[in-house]
C-alpha cells in the first residue's frame, strides 16, 4: 500500500537523522530560515522588494516563512504551483510565465477570485484570452508584459512590441497593467563572475530601455520585476527594477555555490554506497533520487567527484582522504535544487539532527495537476 | 487540494485525448500491447526466458499485462519496486542491484515471505546480512551472483571473487543460490550497432567465462540474467543466458529508437506552445515535465530540434515544415522513458483516441519510499 504523508510523519517526527534510511531529501530547516532572513535583510539593504520564486522548494511551508520575513509575494512557474501557494494562504502571486492551455487560463481566473495573481504575456492574443477568462470569472489579472533580456525564450523581443502589448493590457476589461518582467535566465549559466555583471548588465539596459520608452508613451510602469540568486546584488541595485525573484537562495546547490558564497546549504539527499572498489563507489542515489542535470552533486566533507549518473546509482571517485566502505551513509548537495526537489514529495524537516516536520512537495506533474478541457474554458 | 488518482480517473475516462490539457504523460495502450506481445514472441524465437525490467514504466498494470504474455517475473531496480510488484500479484521477483540499507534488506525479506524474491550481490558482508534478515523473517531470498560485465558499476570483478561469493551464498541458511546476473548496461549507451555488437561480445564472454568457472568448481548456475532492449537479440541469443532483463521495449523512447525499429512509439508527454517567433517555439514541456538526459525529445509528425530545455520551457526549432503558433499541442515523445515516467504519478491510458484508463506509477522517492531503521532492521 502506498503511505500517505500523515503516516509519514507519524512515524518520523522526534526520530534522528541518523535514523534515516535512503535515498530520502532532507531540508535543513535552520538553514532556511537563515537563509530567508538574510535575503531579506539584502532585498531591505538593496532598497528592493522581494518576491522569491517557489519553483525552488515547491513549498507552501517554505513561502510562507518567506513572507513571514518580509517577501511581498511569491514568483512560479505555473499555475499549479499558484494553486498550491493559494491554498496554503498565499495572497499575491506572480506566475512569471505565459499561460496558454485554455484550461489553466480559466483556473488562474478562478485563483485571481480569492488572491492577487499576476501573469506575464508576450503575444496579443495571449491577453486577449487572459482578459476574456478573467471577465468570465468575474475576476481580475494583474499583467506584467515580458521583455526577452537576452535570455531568447519568452518575452517581447522589441521596444515597440512590448509598448503595443502593454497598451492592449492596459484597455481590455479583467487586466491590469502592472508593469514590466525580464529574466536574465541566461547570466546564471556563467560561471565567470566578470563575464556574468557584463551580461547582467547588458540584460539590465534592455529592461531600463523598454521601461524608459513605456513611459515616453505615457504607460505607467509600477512594477519592474527581475532577478535570480545569481545576480541580486547587481538587479536589485537598479534604480528601475522595484522587485527580485530570487528563490535558490532559500535551499541553495552546487549550481548556484558557483555564483555566491552568502547562503547555506539547506537541502541535501541521503544516500548509501552499495558498491566499493578501492577509491571508485557506488550510491544508491541516481537520477531519480538527484538532479545531476545542471551541476554534479557534492558530497559533504568528503572530496568526490561524480564519475557516473545511472537512474538508481551515483558513481563516485575519492579524491582525498579515506575510501568509502559498503554501508556508508553519503550526505549529498544536489546540483540543481528545483530538479532534485521535483523527484520527491515530501521532505523531512530537521533541526539539530532531530526530525521535526515532514513537509509536502506540491504541484509536480500528475493526479494534481492534469486537467481536462472543460466546456466553460475560454478559446478565442 | 489535492486531487487523488481516483477523481482523475473519474474526471478524464471517456473523454477524448484531444481534450487533455498539458503538461500530461500519455500512453498509448495499444502500442503497450502490441509491444509486450511481440518480445514476448522474440523470446520464445531466441529460446530465453523474458523477466522485463519494470524501472521503466513503474506500473503494475503493464507488468501484469507481460506476465499475462508470458514473462517468467519481473526485474526491479529497488525494493520499492520490487513491493509496489508483489503488492500488485507479481509472483517472482529480481531486485537487479545490491540492496544495503539495513530497513530496506529487513524490508526485502518480509516481502520475500509473500514471493518469490531474489536479489543482486557483489560483497560477502552484504551476502550475510541478507542471510541473517531471511532467517529471521522466516523467509528466503534467491541469490544472483553479479558479475561485471565492462559496465563498471555493481559486480564482481575477477572470475575467483565471483565464485567464492556464490559458494558464500550457497551456504548460508535462509538464501538459495539461483546463478549469475550480467548487465551489459555500458553498451546501451553505444549507438554505432558494429561498435555495440562488439562491446556487448566482449561483456557475454566475460560472463561465459563465470558461468564455466563456477561449474568448474561444482557451483549449479541455474539462471544467467542479462540483456537489455539495446543488445536482446544477441545476449538472448547465447546459449548460457537463461532469461533476459529487457524493458524499454515497453513504451520505447528516443534513445531506444536508436537501437531497434522493433517496438512501437507507446509513451508521450503532451505539450502546448507558449511562447513563438519565427521557426523557434517554447512549449510548455521542460525538464520537469519530460526527460532531457540520455537524449533529447522528438516531436510526432514533426520536424523540430530541441534548442534548450529549461525547467518548464522546451525549446524547439522548426528544421522542415510550418512553423508553431502559439496554444499549438505538440505530442512529445521523451528522450528517455524511465526518469520521464519518474516525473508523473500517473498515465492517461489511451485507446484509439478515448482516455480509457488512469494507471498509477509507483514506488517514486517520497513518502511511499522514505523508511526510519527500526529496531529490528539486521546489521552485521
Amino acid at each position: 500500500m502506498t503511505r500517505d504523508l500523515r503516516t509519514l510523519k507519524s512515524e518520523a517526527v522526534g526520530r534522528a537523522v541518523g535514523d534515516v534510511e535512503t535515498p530520502a531529501l532532507i531540508l535543513d530547516v535552520g538553514a532556511v530560515e537563515r537563509n530567508v532572513k538574510k535575503m531579506a535583510r539584502e532585498c531591505r539593504r538593496l532598497g528592493t522588494l522581494l518576491r522569491p520564486h517557489i519553483k525552488v522548494h515547491k513549498s507552501p511551508d517554505i513561502a510562507l516563512m518567506q513572507l513571514a520575513a518580509g517577501a511581498v509575494g511569491v514568483t512560479t512557474a505555473t499555475v499549479w504551483e499558484a494553486r498550491a501557494m493559494i491554498e496554503a494562504g498565499v495572497a499575491d502571486v506572480l506566475v512569471a510565465n505565459q499561460v496558454v492551455p485554455p484550461a489553466a487560463i480559466a483556473e488562474l481566473a478562478e485563483l485571481a477570485a480569492a488572491a492577487s495573481v499576476s501573469v506575464a504575456v508576450d503575444a496579443a492574443e495571449n491577453i486577449r484570452s487572459l482578459s476574456l477568462a478573467a471577465t468570465r470569472a468575474g475576476s481580475q489579472f494583474g499583467v506584467l508584459v515580458e521583455v526577452d533580456v537576452g535570455m531568447g525564450r519568452g518575452g517581447a523581443r522589441k521596444p515597440d512590441e512590448t509598448r503595443d502589448l502593454a497598451e492592449l493590457a492596459g484597455e481590455l476589461p479583467g487586466l491590469h497593467l502592472r508593469g514590466l518582467m525580464g529574466y536574465e535566465g541566461h547570466c546564471m549559466v556563467e560561471d565567470d563572475a566578470n563575464a556574468r555583471e557584463q551580461m547582467a548588465s547588458r540584460a539590465a539596459s534592455i529592461l531600463r530601455d523598454s521601461v524608459e520608452h513605456l513611459r515616453r508613451a505615457g504607460i505607467a510602469v509600477d512594477v519592474v520585476s527581475s532577478g535570480g540568486t545569481g545576480t541580486f546584488e547587481q538587479t536589485g541595485a537598479l534604480s528601475f527594477v522595484t522587485e527580485i525573484q530570487a528563490g535558490s537562495y532559500t535551499t541553495m546547490d552546487v549550481f548556484h555555490e558557483r555564483m555566491t558564497d552568502r547562503f547555506e546549504r539547506a537541502l541535501f539527499v541521503l544516500g548509501t554506497v552499495t558498491s566499493a572498489h578501492g577509491r571508485e563507489a557506488v550510491v544508491d542515489a541516481g537520477r531519480k533520487a538527484i538532479s545531476t542535470d545542471a551541476a554534479a552533486p557534492a558530497a559533504v566533507g568528503r572530496n568526490i567527484e561524480v564519475i557516473f549518473a545511472n537512474e538508481e546509482h551515483l558513481g563516485l571517485r575519492v579524491t582525498a582522504g579515506d575510501p568509502f566502505a559498503i554501508g556508508d551513509k553519503v550526505l549529498l548537495v544536489p546540483g540543481y535544487a528545483p530538479t532534485a526537489v521535483n523527484l520527491y514529495d515530501a521532505y523531512l524537516v530537521v533541526r539539530d539532527g532531530t526530525i521535526t516536520d515532514v513537509w509536502p512537495i506540491r504541484s509536480r506533474y500528475g493526479t494534481e495537476t492534469i486537467r481536462l478541457r472543460s466546456a466553460s474554458a475560454v478559446t478565442t
